[in-house]
């Protein structure tokens, strides 16, 4: 590591470059930290901020900062120090990593660690799902019959999904979401996350503007924005998107909503702002990413359609998954293609990774047609209105009076808002109650700027891995910090 | 589809997009013709040639061309046409599809058609294995353990992979190909093609050089190209990659190569030729990505460490995969890569799809750690082998004298040279066994000039998923094909 490439290959720039990896390495810039802003560094050693700011860019690429837009850069946990191997370690000379304009972006992407610690015992983990939940009886036996059916031999599998899967996904999407689709719009994925990286190599470029909700789903802000576009965040309110708000003047090519269960608020889009947004969508000539990741989970209300049903002019493309219904660690989701782009989509998805596990679309698509899935996901949904019931009574025995909840009529999490706090006693609420064994998750990091507006502390429970057992003795738990975090 | 976005709104380059569009609809342009050239077409219609070129990547995008840099436009097969729903179709205003750039480099890829027709009874296809040779008995064991494996709640995995399989891949590749790395370099993807995907992307950007063996892996020169990266094609020898001809001159920032077992030839690169691509590589601050595709499958030949093993600068991504050792619809394989690159790498795997699926990971780390996978790998060699002994003997029994073959030594495949016939009769000669029930391949397409050079006609024979039993007729088909084309 001793070189580096351009352009920092000498002068002031190394100098601050040699300066951060030492204080790094010696811990004194130690993992988490913010790094000094460039502007006062620049100030501070009488250098040009393009200087320092290259600096950074280098030290990202690196691995040893994360940087992200408008945010001081930090160093990254744990440093990329630690995973360098020994060799290069002891100093061989050596240029820095020579990555591509994503891949920099990516390296200074701001992530959650993957796995906070210590590990809590009562996780409203959002995202989670209950291991006794899967159909795991129905699903050995429908894996062993899949094992066992006779195929020629084992070679490559269509790029856009297996057709019996497509066809069985057709009627399902007919039936669940009133969405009329043919099979051939359909391309099955890697997961949600996959749709939304195929939608972001595929209709943005490096400068281009897209709409996000704010507050909104962030593996997906980050995926856009990586490709190098920017996120224009347009309010959210108990509805979801703000319509009127939609940027007029600037030209946004692409817009990424939540119109089920908006991501976090719960807001379901009324048919008034869906009609708005499919208008804009046509004046912009934008393209709509509607990601319908919880869509089967609706209680004591009539399920709205997708907003690709009501669409006519062939914009929206319609994201579903089964990590909710099934599992997250299964990655199988699909997207519904207005028919224009199935061919482009086709072709990328093949590129990408050639198509999804074949045996695993074979299970499932029996598991559709037989009828097995839609009755899982009946059951499913009764105990998810359990679990959620029994939380929403837990919350308003054993919390303060005005603590409430918002994004109750569907899906798999609520977002609780405690005015007794301030936004900015998030982290603190959150340690103490990890510190206890309870697992919450702040609300601000899915906002576009965090530390904005005069919002009171918020928390974002996901319940459906929990027992319906486990949600007082939660919120007993949240209680107690709570009072410890106000007094 | 009766308004264009710009660039072709109006004039000249519309008329030349709605007389494209209309000869292909009434079939005056059938699929897979070519495209007059654009050169041609702007000499005839007194427009620059910008204009037409504009018509065409407009065509392109919306999937009715393929393009390909250097070659003509030909039709697409099936014209994106068919695919356009009745509500498009019956005329509605409304805009051409906006791709990115990268997505109008993907629909411009020019790919073979995904599953060739009608189906052969006795099918050469590379890439393809035998159903029987799958462990189906120990995979379902395992599959049924993990599955019952008791997991607090099911929620996303780590993106580099599941820790006891990166463990159990560290020990395979230390026994099986003389590989020392750390479990922590260890990267898990989808198949080996989102491996290849992941480097075009965090290691290309637009315009870039790459090294890529002539000929060589279609699948992977084309997903480099999508980046905008251009291929610097370096011929290939009975040894593999000619090291001699690396580019001096030019500067490149990524070599794909297959050392193990160059696809298509099968040499396999001697030491000399491997330390010269290592020394390369550090003239040139480049990256090398080993595609160790078929590395299992040496015959009566001491195998060759990986490059990576010999790589003390840190510039080597391996890249391996199950898709040869178990089954190629199972979409896993792994890249170790050199420490630096683990932080990014992780981080794009998380962005691009979360992780692989967690179950079939575990399934795989378990019949590692077991010892079942290096059993089986161990009996599909030995079958292997009787395939390509019984194969090269129906060739010497079969075929004409000067038939000869090339890269024997490891692999699941030959490439059978047929001097008594042109390059430009393979396409006649592959459809002529095709309709008997042979399912053989031409060489051509997998070279970067398919037309250039004076080369005999030449097949790829993929034999992984034949019995022994079928090699003799096939080659008995294939003389008698012969034959008739030489007569």
């Amino acid at each position: 590591m001793g070189q580096l490439s351009t352009p920092i290959r000498a002068g002031a720039g190394r100098r601050i470059y040699d300066l951060l990896r030492a204080q790094i390495a010696d811990g004194t810039l130690p993992a988490g930290a913010r790094a000094p802003s460039t502007r006062a560094l620049a100030a501070d050693l009488a250098v040009s901020r393009t200087t320092v700011t290259a600096a950074y860019e280098q030290l990202a690429a690196e691995g040893f900062l994360v940087t992200s837009a408008g945010r001081a850069a930090r160093v990254a946990s744990p440093p990329a120090a630690a995973a360098r191997p020994a060799a290069a370690a002891a100093g061989r000379a050596k240029p820095a990593p020579r990555l591509s304009a994503f891949g920099r972006r990516v390296a200074g992407t701001d992530m959650p660690a993957f796995a906070p610690t210590p590990a809590a015992r009562i996780d409203f983990l959002y995202g989670a799902v209950a291991t006794r939940d899967f159909p795991a009886q129905a699903w050995r036996r429908a894996y062993q019959a899949e094992l066992l059916r006779h195929q020629p031999s084992l070679s490559y599998a269509p790029p856009q999904g297996d057709a019996a899967l497509r066809l069985a996904l057709q009627g399902y999407l007919r039936r669940a979401r009133g969405l009329a689709c043919d099979a051939e719009q359909i391309v099955v994925v890697h997961g949600s996350q996959q749709g939304i990286d195929l939608c972001a190599r595929l209709l943005l470029d490096p400068g281009d503007a897209f709409v996000f909700e704010d507050p909104g789903y962030p593996m997906a802000r980050r995926c856009f924005e990586a490709t190098g576009a920017r996120a224009l965040a347009v309010a959210v309110d108990a509805q979801g998107l703000v319509t009127a708000r939609l940027p007029r003047q600037q030209r946004a090519r692409l817009a990424y909503v939540t119109p089920s269960h908006q991501f976090p608020l719960g807001g379901v889009l009324p048919i008034g702002r869906r009609m708005e947004l499919l208008q804009w969508a046509r004046r912009q000539q934008a393209w709509i990413v509607e990601d319908d990741y919880d869509g089967e989970f609706r209680y004591g209300q009539r399920p709205i359609d997708a907003l690709q049903a009501i669409d006519s002019d062939g914009r929206v493309v319609y994201m579903g998954t089964f990590s909710k219904a099934l599992s997250p660690q299964m990655r199988l989701g699909y997207l519904v293609l207005p028919a224009e782009l199935v061919p482009v989509f086709r072709q990328a998805k093949r590129l990408a990774d050639r198509h999804a596990p074949l045996l695993e679309q074979r299970v499932l698509a029996a598991l559709i047609e037989g009828g097995a899935y839609e009755r899982h996901v009946r059951r499913l949904r009764r105990e998810n209105e359990r679990r959620r019931t029994a939380l929403l009574e837990a919350i308003a025995r054993h919390l303060p009076g005005d603590a409430h909840v918002a994004g109750t009529a569907a899906g798999l999490h609520v977002v609780l808002w405690l005015p007794s706090l301030r936004q900015r006693d998030e982290p603190t609420l959150v340690a103490a109650a990890r510190a206890r064994g309870l697992g919450v998750y702040p609300v601000s990091p899915l906002y576009a700027r965090a530390g904005a507006g005069a919002r009171p502390a918020g928390l974002v429970l996901g319940y459906a891995s929990l027992a319906v057992e486990q949600m007082a003795p939660g919120m007993r738990v949240l209680a107690s910090v709570l009072a410890t975090a106000t007094a």
